[in-house]
């Protein structure tokens, strides 16, 4: 590893390269986040994958010992009916001396908690307002997340070109990372052009051999084009890009005919639980799981290593490459 | 001017700066194609915006008369009941030893005529699957429309991060432009990172000095955020982004409660005419009128001059903030 790159991301977290993993449901466990951080990258423990505060406390010492560089724990608070003890995750995550945390959704309750901590904060976003409001809680980072991202993408539909730009505009002194739609060092480097301090990767980090989920959906990413992705539960304002199996596509169609409007008839289709088992079985029609737009760009499936690496070697010559377009260095 | 730049696009065509400027419906005429070139990017005038093939030689010979400097006709082919003579306005574009063309749609007859002619030809598409059918027809140029454009963005959705990317996988050695939702130095060299050898901006040159359109239309534009866009005519397969005006939601609302699904329903609020309008009696609501995701970025009314001037300033000053996040310039 080189460690060529030095932004307010690096620096901040101490990490060697400006590519952060997305905390993703049923894919975000130690083994992954472990050898995210091992690469020079930011691995993150998704909380909510684990059923118990104590769960996510064994997930985190069990990620220690897979690595002795620094990793965080994302916590996403979204409206449930039947919400889970978010207090006393967020109370593990700091008593196990985590000091990165990424946060999503209502965490204005926990916020103050992690900053007493002393940790960093990564807070996840779809809308300039939202960040700014984030800004004001006192988060440290803003992480941008463009229409291009998956599962949930704001109901706004305005991609990362506009959005992150919009957040060089707007946002201040706040360091912002560019998240969704981010799969290889050109796109590191367009985002650095566009102002963000690093990228946020979900589905690229699904699409490698440590993740720990099973390799028939590895190989239905490869496989896949910048088509196969759906947009499900806009009609009840809770937008998911999906990937496009036939739970998705069914739940769609009925989204549009359905002359009830009722949540209940999509319900069974749009199941976590039968998300999480596709990872496991390896079936990807068993439920609906998350993909990102950048799944058209993805070819392969290399080690977290291997593809870090890569991606710090193609951002360096990309930049190099702008250089060569530049006629008179004299004027930079 | 500095002329810094030199990428495939500046030199093919003769510019000093790597920027297009969009072939506008009513606003693509010779005062607006004449001040982009003479401000060292690519103006274009649009062609159908003429009423006859002998208007639009006179909007050539006039243009010439306003720059030395190279300048393009874009020739959008859209299948229509009742189609403009398009071959006799060919004809007139190479009669009058137009060298540069812009061309869209369905272009298949008139792309040999053109290359006949020893014209380079840009022709944008919004899908690879169009771009690489293009690049057999002979085009020298792909303008990569994404999701964030005005006007016809397509039905796929793909946002530039996404298609220029796709665009560098896909295209060979076949050099593209990026299309939609640029408006400044730092988004030009977001899509030099992503293999683009330039950008073409349409809602930006709108509001310019030299665009000769109603103040109160520019002034409409730097006080809209990225949230005063719309899509319309979904649901007839023919989506225009356009600016979220009285006629436009109201014609999204139609088009989304009618039964009958009937076109005839949202035609006199999507009116060409009616936008055309707009742009003479400055009165935004008047009729619908096309706009891109970049309209929030838009924040004044500049020269042509002073516009690209500062653009390609922010694209060096980007580059070398990019490069000053590498630790050792030894590994470039």
């Amino acid at each position: 590893m080189s460690g060529a790159f030095d932004t307010a991301l690096t620096r901040a977290l101490g990490i060697k390269v400006p590519v952060v993993q997305g905390g993703m449901m049923w894919v975000g466990y130690a083994e992954l986040a472990s050898a995210v951080s091992n690469a020079g990258g930011l691995g993150i423990i998704t909380a909510l994958t684990q059923p118990t505060p104590g769960d996510l406390r064994n997930e985190i010492r069990r990620c220690k010992k897979m690595t002795d560089k620094p990793f965080a724990v994302n916590l996403t608070m979204l409206p449930t009916i039947n919400p889970p003890p978010y207090q006393e995750y967020a109370d593990v995550i700091i008593a196990e001396g985590i000091k990165i945390v990424e946060t999503a959704g209502l965490v204005k309750d926990v916020v103050p908690k992690f900053k007493k901590a002393g940790c960093t904060i990564l807070h996840k976003c779809t809308t300039i307002r939202h960040s700014l409001a984030a800004i004001r809680m006192g988060v440290d980072f803003l992480s941008i997340d463009g229409f291009e991202c998956a599962g949930h993408c704001g109901e706004t539909d305005i991609p990362n070109f506009i959005l992150v730009s919009r957040a060089r505009q707007e946002l201040g002194n706040t360091p912002f990372i560019a998240s969704g739609g981010f799969a290889d060092g050109q796109g590191l480097a367009g985002a650095l052009a566009l102002g963000a301090c690093g990228i946020n990767m979900g589905t690229r980090f699904m699409c490698t051999i440590e993740a720990p989920i099973h390799h028939n959906i590895k190989d239905t990413i490869v496989k896949a084009d910048e088509n196969d992705t759906e947009l499900v539960l806009r009609r009840w304002n809770n937008t998911n890009r999906l990937f496009k199996n036939k739970p998705a596509q069914e739940a769609v169609k009925i989204e549009r005919e359905s002359t009830t409007g009722k949540f209940e008839e999509v319900q069974p289709l749009v199941s976590g639980q039968r998300g999480r088992q596709v990872f496991l079985n390896g079936d990807p029609d068993f439920g609906v799981w998350t993909a990102g737009l950048c799944i058209g760009l993805i070819k392969d499936i290399p080690t977290c290593e291997v593809l870090i690496s890569r991606i710090e070697r193609e951002a360096l010559d990309t930049i190099n490459k702008q250089l060569s377009y530049v006629k008179d260095r004299s004027k930079l």
